[in-house]
C-alpha cells in the first residue's frame, strides 16, 4: 500500500456553525492555547476546553502529508539541554516485514512518510529532559503555562502537581506537534482514544482518520495498538499529525520482530524497540512491568485468566524463562532512556481483572504493588509516571481500586479502562463502563481509556471511535461537575439556561455532539420556525411545563419577600387574564 | 383513524435462537410464571428473568385485536371481594374530541376496540382489595407467590416487604392480564419504558408496537404518557395487550377534558378520570399531589423553573385559585377509589430539578416531606404507593436523595428518572442518566425510570425505546451486582465463561441485546468458522490474551501448593515444546 494517496481528514460539515477557534495568549506570543469559543444567541460567549487541534482552524491549511506544525520547537531546543543526532535505522522489520522477504517486497521506507522534518533529538548528557525534572528544579516551561491557561489554574499549581508526582505532562522532545495537555486529579479529567490495525482489518489511513476524528470529538490522548502491518510507518503518519500525546505498547511491535515467539523478546529487541519509538516522538508507553513470576499461578484459577495483551505475553515469557521479565530486570536502563526523551510511563495492569468474578483479586492487587515500587524507581529518575487500572468491577468494588492505588503509588494518576460494572452486554460496553468510569472518575482517576461499543466484538470504526469518545467526555465530565471542579458546572448552566429560554440553535452548538442533538430535535420538527419555538415535539405545545415555568416566574421574581407578599395580588391578576399558561393546540 | 388494521407487533427475528420461553409452575398449576432459558452449546441452561409476555411463547397465539388472556382472573374473582358493575360511558371527550365536534366526526367508541371482554370490576363493599391489605392480614396471594418465583425468594418475603411497604405489586383488578411483578429494594431492580403519542406525532399503532417492543428487550412497566386525540382508546390497546403493568398521569387526560385551561380542572373531572383510567386497568398512577402553593415560589429562581409537566399544571392551579390543590385537598377520597381496584400510587416529584443547577434544592425536598406525609396517609387506606425522584443531580449529589426519600417515606420503594450526571449532552441523555440511574438503584432505587436518546430533543421511536430500555436493564443489573442480589452474578459468570471459552454463540445468546452483539462480531469476522475461532478480530490470532491464558491455566492447575511445586518442571516443558502460545499469523 502507498500513502502517497492519503486522504485528508475530513471533518464534520457543522464544524464551524454557531463557534468559532480561538487562542488565547500566554506571556509569550508563542504560547498560544485554542479554545472553543460557542457563540451564544443572545450575544454572548461560553469558552470550551478544544482538543481537535489545528484542523478546525479555518485560517490554518495542514497537509498529512506533511505533519502538523511543531509547535514546542523553539521551546523544547530553547531549554539547550537536547540535542539532534541521527536516530537509529529504519529497518523492514519495524514495519512487521521478514527478515526474509524478497527484496522486491521492500519499499523505500523513508518515502513512506514525505514529510518527516527532523533528526531525533535526546538529551545531550544523559542527565533527564523530563517536566518532572523542571519542575522539581522549580522551573514553569511553557508547557506548564500552556495547561495552566487551558485548565484556568495558575502555573505554579501545574508545577507543583507535577513536581509532586501527582500529575503529568506527557511531551516527548520528538513530538513538538503536541498541544501541552496534563493528566492529574486536580485537573479535569481526560479522556483516552485507543486506535490501531491489527492484523485483522485496518489500514494507514483510517487509523490516522480515527486519530482525527477522535481528537474532534474530545480525546484528549490517542494510543496507537496497532499489531500488524506497517506498524513502524502508521506510527509516522499519526505522531506527525496528531495535536494530542501519542502513547503506545512497544511490547507489542516488539513481539512481531520476533515473529510472535514470547520466549524470543529479549532486552535488546525491547529496548530498540522502545528507542526507535520514542525517536518517533511518542509521548507515553505503556510497560507492562509489573507481572512478576509468582503472580502468574494467581490467575489460574480466574474466571478469565489474563486479559491484558501485554500481561499475558509477559506471564508467557516468564513461564517460558522461569525469571523475572526484562521489563523488570531492566527497569532501571529503561528509566534512563525514558528520561532522555521524556516519555511518559504508563505502567500496566497486566492482570487486571477481565470479568466481574476475577474483580479485586489477589493477582490484580499483588501486581499494583510492584507497579507502587516500579512508581518510585520512576521517581528516582525523574520520569513522569501514571499507573493503569481495570478493567471489569461491580460498582462496590470501585472505590477500593482508586483509594489503594492513591495509596500505594504515591497518589501518581490513575488511568483506568472504564471498569465495566457488568459483562451481560456486550455491544453496550462503552455504556456498562461508562457508568464506571463516571464513578472512579469522580473518586480520582485522572485519565479514563474509552471503550467502544466494539469491545470483545471487533475494532471500531469511525463511528464507534465517536460514540466511545462522547460516552467518555460524559463521564469525565460528570466526574469535574461532582469533584466541584471550578468551572465544570458554567457549561452545564448555560446549556440548561438556553433550554429554559427555548434558545434551541444555542443548546445544539453546546451539545458534546451538536450534530445529533439537532438531527434528533429535527426528526420531529424540522422546520426552520420550531428552532425558535417555545416547545418541542416531546410534549407539544399544550402541556410545555418550561412554558408554565416562565409565567410563575414573571408572577414570582424578587426577594423571598416580595414573593410572598405579592402571591395573592398576583394570583388574582393571572386568574383575571384567564389563566391561559400555555398556547391552545391548533384545531 | 380506524384501528381495524392495526398491526400485529413485530417481533425481533432472532427471537427463538439459542433460547426458548420456559415456564416455572408453583403451588397450582395457574401459577406458571415466565422464564427464558439460554441453550449454551456446552449442554447448560441459564434461566433469565423474561418481560417479553406471551408475544415470545411459540405455542400460543396472540391477537392484539383481542388482548391477551386474562391470566389473574380466577384469582380475582376467586378472593370474592369484588364485583363487576357497568362503569362509566365512554364520552368522546375521554378521547380528547371536543364537546362540539359535528356528529360526524363521532365514531362508535366500543367499536375502537373489538376485543374488550369484561365489564369492569371493584371492591364490593369499599374495602380495599390491595396487595397491601392481604399482606398485612398475613395472605399469601398467587400474585405474591407468582413473584417469589420470579425473584427466587420465598412467598413469605414478598407478603412481609408488600406488607411493611417497602415493595409495591401493582396489580389493578381490571388487568387481568398482567404478569405478577414487584417492586422493591430487596427484589430485582426494575425497569419502566415510556411510551405515549403527544400533540405532535405518534399514533396509536405505535404506541402499541412500542409497548410490545420495550417488554421485549426488559421493561418490567410501561407508562402510556399519551397526551393528545385518541388518549382514552390507546390506553385501552394498550392494557389489554399489555403483560406487565401499565401506569399513567391522569392529569394529562383530566386537562385535555377542559379543553387545556389548568385554572378550570376540578376534583370532579379529575376523579372522573381516575375511574375511568382504574376501570380500563391502569396499575399505577402518578399523582403530583405534593406541589403545595407555598412551594411554588421556591421555583422562581430557579435556573430551569418546573421541568414536570404535572408539577406545572399543578403549580399554575394553585396559584390561579391561590389555595392548595384539589389532589391535596382530596388525597384521602382519592385513596378510597385507589384501593377499590387496587391502584398503586406513584407520587409524583413535580418540582424535580430540571438542571444540575437546581438538584437538592429547597422546593425538591419541601415536596419530598410532603410526599412523605401522603405516603403514610396512603398506607392507612391500604394503598400501595411508591415515591418519585429526579431528575438531574451530579453524582455527589445522588446519595442524599435516596438516603433522605428512604427515611422520610418510611423505606416506600423509590422510583427515579435516570438521575442525569450533566446537562451537557442531548441526544445522549440514556448515558448522562445511565451512569446515575445505576448508582441511585445501587443505594437503593427500586425502580428506574428510562430516558430515552430523545430526551428534551423529541419522541423516541422504536429503536430510541430499545436503546433506553437495554441501557437501563444495564444500570439495573450493574446494580443488582453491586447490591449482592442473589443470583445476579450468575448470569455475568456465564457469560464470561463463554468468551474465555471462546463459545461466541454463547456470548451472543447471554447477551442483554444478542441481535446487535452477533451483529458487530460478524462486522469484521462473517463467516460461519469464526464462531467458533479462538480468537476475535480486535486482536487477531496473534495476540489473542484468552489463548495464552489458557496455556497458562492448563499448566497450573491444581492447588497453590501444587501449581508452587510444579512451576519449574512446567517451565521446561513449555520451553522445550517451542513455546508457541498462539498460532503464528497466515503470511
Amino acid at each position: 500500500m502507498t500513502m502517497q494517496d492519503a486522504r485528508m481528514p475530513e471533518m464534520p460539515e457543522n464544524t464551524q456553525v454557531g463557534w468559532h477557534k480561538g487562542y488565547i495568549t500566554g506571556s509569550r506570543p508563542d504560547i498560544s492555547v485554542p479554545v472553543r469559543r460557542v457563540h451564544l444567541t443572545n450575544g454572548r460567549d461560553v469558552t470550551l476546553y478544544d482538543t481537535s487541534g489545528p484542523y478546525t482552524d479555518p485560517n490554518i491549511t495542514t497537509d498529512v502529508r506533511r505533519g502538523l506544525l511543531p509547535l514546542r520547537q523553539n521551546w523544547i531546543t530553547g531549554r539547550g539541554d537536547t540535542g539532534e543526532y541521527p536516530g537509529r535505522p529504519v529497518r523492514p522489520e519495524d514495519d512487521g516485514l521478514k527478515h526474509t522477504a524478497p527484496r522486491g517486497g521492500l519499499r523505500n521506507l523513508d518515502a513512506v512518510f514525505p514529510g518527516r522534518p527532523r533528526l531525533p533529538r535526546r538529551s545531550r548528557d544523559g542527565q533527564p529532559v523530563t517536566q518532572l525534572g523542571y519542575a522539581r528544579r522549580g522551573e514553569i516551561t511553557p508547557e506548564m503555562e500552556y495547561v495552566a491557561i487551558r485548565e484556568n489554574v495558575s502555573p505554579e499549581t501545574v508545577r507543583e502537581e507535577i513536581a509532586a508526582g501527582r500529575a503529568v505532562l506527557p511531551a516527548n522532545v520528538n513530538h513538538p506537534e503536541s498541544e501541552p495537555m496534563i493528566i492529574g486529579k486536580r485537573f479535569l479529567v481526560k479522556v483516552n482514544a485507543n486506535i490501531g490495525n491489527s492484523a485483522v482489518t485496518s489500514s494507514i489511513e483510517e487509523e490516522v482518520d480515527k486519530m482525527t476524528w477522535a481528537t474532534r470529538w474530545g480525546a484528549d490522548t490517542v494510543m496507537d495498538l496497532s499489531t500488524g502491518r506497517n506498524i513502524h510507518t502508521t506510527r509516522e503518519w499519526v505522531v506527525r499529525n496528531s495535536p494530542v500525546p501519542i502513547g503506545t505498547v512497544p511490547l507489542y511491535q516488539a513481539l512481531e520482530k520476533v515473529d510472535g515467539r514470547a520466549e524470543e523478546l529479549t532486552w535488546e529487541v525491547y529496548k530498540d524497540t522502545v528507542i526507535e519509538q520514542a525517536e518517533q516522538g511518542v509521548d507515553y508507553m505503556t510497560v507492562h512491568a509489573g507481572v512478576l513470576l509468582r503472580y502468574v499461578p494467581l490467575t489460574a484459577r480466574r474466571k478469565t485468566g489474563i486479559v491484558s495483551r501485554g500481561g499475558s505475553i509477559m506471564a508467557a515469557w516468564c513461564l517460558a524463562h522461569h525469571k523475572e521479565s526484562f521489563l523488570y530486570e531492566n527497569f532501571e536502563e529503561l528509566c534512563e532512556i525514558f528520561a532522555a526523551y521524556d516519555v511518559t510511563y504508563s505502567l500496566g495492569d497486566g492482570l487486571r481483572p477481565g470479568s466481574i468474578a476475577d474483580a479485586n483479586d489477589e493477582a490484580q492487587f499483588a501486581e499494583l504493588r510492584t507497579l507502587g515500587e516500579l512508581n518510585t524507581v520512576a521517581k528516582r529518575h525523574n520520569v513522569q509516571t501514571m499507573i493503569e487500572g481495570p478493567g471489569h468491577v461491580p460498582m462496590h468494588k470501585i472505590k477500593e481500586n482508586i483509594d489503594l492505588q492513591q495509596e500505594i503509588c504515591e497518589e501518581a494518576p490513575f488511568y483506568t479502562l472504564g471498569p465495566l460494572t457488568t459483562d451481560i452486554a456486550p455491544a453496550y460496553d462503552h455504556i456498562t463502563s461508562g457508568i464506571g468510569a463516571a464513578m472512579i472518575a469522580w473518586w480520582g482517576t485522572a485519565m479514563l481509556c474509552y471503550v467502544t461499543p466494539k469491545e470483545h466484538l471487533g475494532l471500531p470504526d469511525r463511528d464507534d471511535v465517536k460514540t466511545g469518545v462522547i460516552t467518555y467526555k460524559i463521564a469525565a465530565h460528570a466526574a469535574d461537575l461532582a469533584k466541584g471542579h471550578p468551572g465544570a458546572q458554567e457549561w452545564d448552566d448555560a446549556l440548561s439556561d438556553a433550554r429554559f429560554e427555548f434558545r434551541w440553535e444555542d443548546q445544539f452548538n453546546l451539545a458534546l455532539d451538536p450534530d445529533s442533538a439537532r438531527a434528533f430535535h429535527d426528526e420531529t420538527l424540522p422546520a426552520e420556525p420550531a428552532k425558535t419555538a417555545h416547545f418541542c415535539s416531546m410534549c407539544g405545545p399544550k402541556f410545555c411545563s418550561m412554558k408554565i415555568s416562565h409565567s410563575i416566574r414573571e408572577q414570582h421574581g424578587g426577594t423571598m419577600d416580595e414573593i410572598e407578599a405579592g402571591m395573592r395580588e398576583k394570583s388574582e391578576e393571572f386568574a383575571a387574564a384567564g389563566n391561559r399558561v400555555y398556547l391552545p393546540i391548533a384545531e
